[in-house]
Formats: structure tokens, sequence, C-alpha cells
């Protein structure tokens, strides 16, 4: 059943409803900082222009001061929303509990795979160095929150044995360390997919690269045996 | 002996000889080099300027423009005196000789000890961003070159067996990533020396974070066939 027509004669606003229009701004203002993140990692974020952004958005300069309103401005919202994603996705691995060492994993994970987004590789890539002191501070105290969990998870996976006796401090900057250098060299369009990176970077690094020797003298001897 | 005095009379010249003058040009060169290289680590390249740099050397900014022609020189220069010294040290290192996973530990101490120095740690908290692309990419044929080095000892550890089987690309990138991570951490300040850290770091590379299960098997169960 059709409305009661009120007011036929009036001819629908070419304006959409606030709360569209509201949503829409944000739909597109994510795509200027999800393209300015690419064109970071791609130059630089000293060889990207404002110019650039708009160009590769199809819009002016002053389309995009409708969204943002500096270059640091979009690097710092950038490497925040990273931040932000690290911190909320390891927050639910916290919440929901399991051993120390399933948690570390689940989190080691998070890392790598945030990494190999726009947005993470940027933080890797550019970090906060062009941006001014309080809004460096601000990041760095992100990332220390960050840290502070890998730090509690090591000191639980040594505490419920699943983990070698260590120094948490040390051992989260060697974890972290070799999960955010993946976002240096990743390439979308590379060998390895972010999941095929993701699990055997975590190898590497719960295992070690080195041969066990113990695993590796039993097969030949076995091998031997059946002669 | 006194040599034979030929012409008492004619005072010393206020100027030091050609050679001497050249070697000290240079000691002075590499004083701005080392102190712009400790400004950038501390404050960030952009916060650091030529004024910056002066007055911490207690010279005007004509005098700097003498030993060098702008930041971004001064930058690369820094970026390459550290890679220049990985590169000769693992040169030495191949050179000499041995088995790979004694020559892999002595590479890996060599990248960590580069990048608790002043010009390793810019290669790692500033890196090439800042310039511009012919010499982006000249330091990036540089780091090529040690990665290569790294990824062929891992393949050599891997056939002579102490190293387990992997993807050489991916393990080097992890080791190169734990390791250069040190040179965004460390503080000369800190409760870890170099040496400490390349010891404790190297360890839980090779041998990775997980709590050995064979090793830690063991122990419990001989001591219950003992009681």
């Amino acid at each position: 059943m059709a409305p009661p027509a009120l007011s036929p004669s009036i001819p629908p606003s070419p304006w959409e409803p606030a709360g569209r229009r509201a949503q829409q701004r944000e739909v597109k203002r994510n795509a200027v900082l999800q393209t300015a993140a690419q064109l970071f990692n791609e130059r630089g974020f000293h060889a990207t222009s404002l110019d650039d952004i708009a160009e590769r958005l199809n819009v002016s300069k002053p389309t995009l001061y409708y969204y943002v309103e500096s270059k640091d401005q979009i690097l710092l919202e950038c490497v925040k929303t990273a931040l932000d994603l690290m911190q909320a996705g390891i927050g639910e691995v916290r919440a929901a509990g399991g051993s120390a060492i399933d948690q570390l994993k689940a989190c080691m994970r998070i890392y790598s795979g945030v990494v190999t987004q726009d947005f993470g590789m940027c933080v890797i890539r550019i970090g906060e160095d062009p941006l001014p002191d309080p809004l460096k501070k601000e990041l760095r105290r992100l990332k220390a929150g960050i840290d502070g969990q890998f730090r509690r998870l090591i000191e639980d996976g040594v505490a419920e044995g699943s983990l070698a006796p260590c120094d948490p401090k040390m051992a989260a900057f060697m974890l972290a360390g070799a999960l955010s250098w993946i976002g240096r060299w990743y390439r979308p369009d590379g060998e390895l997919t972010p999941d095929q990176i993701a699990d055997q970077g975590i190898d590497l690094l719960l295992n070690g690269v080195l041969h066990r020797p113990v695993a590796a003298r039993r097969k030949p001897a076995a091998a031997k045996a059946k002669r």
C-alpha cells in the first residue's frame, strides 16, 4: 500500500538527510586517509604532497581540506588508526583469555596483520618523526601500551612454562621488531600473503632459526634401526 | 742531535702543513656528522635544524657549510657510513670463513653493534624517507647487499644442517627486523650494554622464545625415576 500523498507537489530535496550526509562524509574522509597512506608508503611522506593525494582521488585540494587539515594531521590519523586497531585486537584476545602462549600467538598475528595494511605500514615506514612533539608523544604512549601487553604476555608465558625464561622487556622488543619489519618489506604483489607471512614469521620467532639437534638426530637413527 | 739551523730567523707559519690541514678538516667534518646524527636520533630529523647542529658544536652556520652542503647530505652520509661499516664488517667475517652458523652469529653481532651507534641508529630511526629519490635508491642498494649476505648465510646454514629448513628470504627479514629494531629502543643510558643486547637478542633469535619441551620434559622424568 502506498502512503497517503500529503504534498505530492513538493519535489524531493537534492540534499541527502543529515544522518546520511555525515555517514558519506566519513566514507570520503576515510578514502582520503587510505589514499594518503598508500602514497606515503609508496613514495615516502616527504615525497607526497596534498596535490598528489587530491590528484589520485580526482578532487581539488580545496575539497581535500574539507576532510583533513594538513599532511601532518593525515599522518597522525593513519598511524593512530593502526595503533588503535592493534590495541583493540590485543584487547579482545586478552579478554577472551586462554593460555599465555596462545594469547601471545594471537597477538603476534594481529600485529603482523596490521603492519601489512596501509595504515599499519605507515606506522613502520614513516613513523612519528615528521610530527611535532606533542603528537609524537601521543603516538609513543599508544605504542608503549601495546609493548606493555606483549611484556605481560611474555611474563605470563614464562610463568606458565610455555616460554623459556628470558628478560620480557628484551623479548618483547625482539618480537615486535621482527614483526614490525614486515611492514617495511611486505609488498601486496609479493610472493607471500599476509597470512603466510604471519605463519612463517611467528614460527621462526617461537622456535628460532636453529635446527633442533635432538629431533634432528632421531630420524636417521630410527631409519638405521629399520635396515 | 739537533738538525742544522738553516734559517733560524724565519718565524714558523701560523698555518699547518697542507696534509695536516686536510686531516683536521676530516676530523671536524666527522664531528659535524656525529653531532648531527645524535641530534637526529634525539629529536628526529625534521625537528633538527642546521642551526641546532651549529649551536651544539659552538660554531656558526656558515662554518658548518664549509664541511657539509645540507641536512639531506648529512643524513645521507650518516646512513651511508653505517651501512658501509656493516658491509665491511660482514665482508671480513665472510672472508675469514668458518661454519655458516658461526659466520651468521658474527654478522648478527656486527648488525646489532652498528645500530647501537649514532650513525646506525639514524639508519633505523630516520631511514631514507626524507631523501630525494636517487639517494633513496643508493641507500636501498646498500641495504639489499647486506640483506643478500644474510640470505646466503642462512641458505648455507640450512645446507650444513645447523639451521632448520626455512625460506631464507623470510628468515633474513625476521632476523634483520629484530636486530634493526634495537636501534629504535636502545638508549645509551639504558640498563643493558650493546654487548648484552647482542648476546640476549641473538640467543632469542637462534633458539626462539618457546621453552623446549624435550629438554623440559626430561628433567622431571629423571627425577621421578630416582624416587
